[in-house]
């Protein structure tokens, strides 16, 4: 089963995607959906107003979740392929609500860097609370996959040590456009790419994650609990533009598309921030060192 | 004007402190209220249930922020005790809403760590969404002050180099009691600390702060617009736990109390995470190197 977040008229819709179009299930958006205890039967059995595939608007997958973990250094080849040993636990950091935007949407470039820079990432989504999951707990609570783009400014990401500047701005990071269950997913890795302006930028599969989604849910669920429409981002594979020599970073005018096999794509089209002229001033001081 | 969320038999609600008595504004929490472009009038004049101060049941300050946000590095005094220089940037990281108790809740002690620690912040509370704001909106943007612990499990915190993992523990953080808006509290800096079983573990004043609250919500602004309700701690001063020798951890049964002058303070007894049997193995599995 696909569902998304769609966009209407009278604001946002989940649906179920079928061959050709999507039907609503009643709720507002995906988190909405995945709060009921019965969400895949209500889902599946759903026949409310439907929807041509055709033009259709796609809202951030899970437009408020309660919480966005990302995963860094997950990948096995890039790891390796750096001179690196594999990590003994997973490094997790955080995005914010307001830095996601849809699959077709543009990405916003910040006035403030010239460093901003793309992640295809392999995306969970929690159906269910979870705590202290063990195995089949962990894969039970696993609403199923989709795709997100960690997009980075890398000049923000690395004033401090902590990450978490340089990856939360305002309308950076992609999410959808669906949700594929897991029973629709072939066992095994999945390809996944990042593609700029139609040159293949990132490569890879899934099989290279280090930490698998069910490894991350059981790790995560030692800390909090996870609750439906939570987003885990589990880390991007090599070919980053921040480490290439030179640099290739996102720009005006770009189109960004993040491919993983089996569940589709985002395409978006990079666009420089619009700053009222009266607030440039204000903008540029605010980002300058104390 | 003093704010507070309170647990009624009926669910929370957002009430207006006055002396001897909490009065209901209508909304089920603190952020509902904030979400009101006349919060403020609307508090002031609001006139709903009435609860006497005795008694009264605190629960988180705002029980689901969109964003928790922690400044960390951001006491000169502790800086430069350290032999450090004050930061050109401010180190920012995230809790979870789930890491959230009230004022006078116990915390949690999770069972996969002996190393949890206690950090005394002041904490902003935002009343307007902003985004690149210059001083005065900055300024405009505060709806008002609280406390927060930023409970810090060091073992986790230290895994990898981003911090969240052991600052997002489940029921580890308290905040509130009250909001206390800015006309009530004086100009200049407030005394601040942290007592564990009646020692006063930390003792500073706000006026050290290296980013004060103007600097972090035009800081933070220029990342993404920050909404009624977020949290911002702004960072905590030297004499953590962590850091003593021998280190002094909270342990099963000790009182933490957080205070602020001139807003309250968090009284909050630490209790270990009572975990079924059978789910031990799980847990300490989970919590353990791949």
């Amino acid at each position: 089963m696909r569902l998304a977040t769609i966009r209407t008229a009278s604001g946002t819709r989940a649906v179920r995607i079928d061959a050709g179009t999507a039907v609503e299930t009643g709720e507002s958006d995906l988190r909405g959906l995945l709060e009921r205890p019965d969400w895949a039967a209500h889902a599946a059995n759903a026949a409310g107003p439907v929807h041509p595939l055709d033009g259709l608007d796609y809202a951030p997958l899970v437009p408020s979740p309660e919480k966005i973990i990302c995963v860094g250094l997950n990948y096995r080849d890039h790891i390796l392929e750096m001179g690196n040993q594999p990590p003994s636990y997973p490094t997790v950091f955080a995005k914010f609500p307001p830095a996601l935007v849809g699959a077709y949407d543009d990405i916003e470039l910040p006035a403030v860097s010239e460093q901003i820079d793309y992640e295809a990432e392999l995306t969970v989504v929690i159906g269910r609370p979870v705590r202290h999951a063990n195995v089949e707990e962990a894969a039970a609570a696993i609403a199923g996959y989709t795709i997100l783009n960690d997009v980075s400014v890398r000049d923000w990401q690395t004033r401090t040590k902590q990450f978490l500047q340089g990856k939360t701005f305002q309308h950076s990071t992609p999410l959808g456009p669906v949700l594929v269950t897991p029973d629709e997913l072939p066992a095994g890795g999945l390809a996944i790419s990042t593609a700029l302006d139609g040159e293949v930028m990132q490569q890879s599969t899934t099989a290279e994650l280090v930490f698998g989604p069910v490894d991350l849910v059981r790790y995560l669920s030692t800390i909090l609990t996870l609750n439906p429409g939570d987003v885990i981002a589990t880390g991007t594979p090599g070919g980053v533009g921040h480490a290439r020599k030179p640099p290739r970073y996102l720009t005006d005018g770009a189109t960004l598309v993040t491919a993983i096999a089996g569940i589709g794509e985002c395409r978006n089209v990079c666009r420089a921030e619009t700053i009222d002229p009266e607030k440039l001033e204000t903008v540029l001081t605010n980002g300058k060192p104390a």
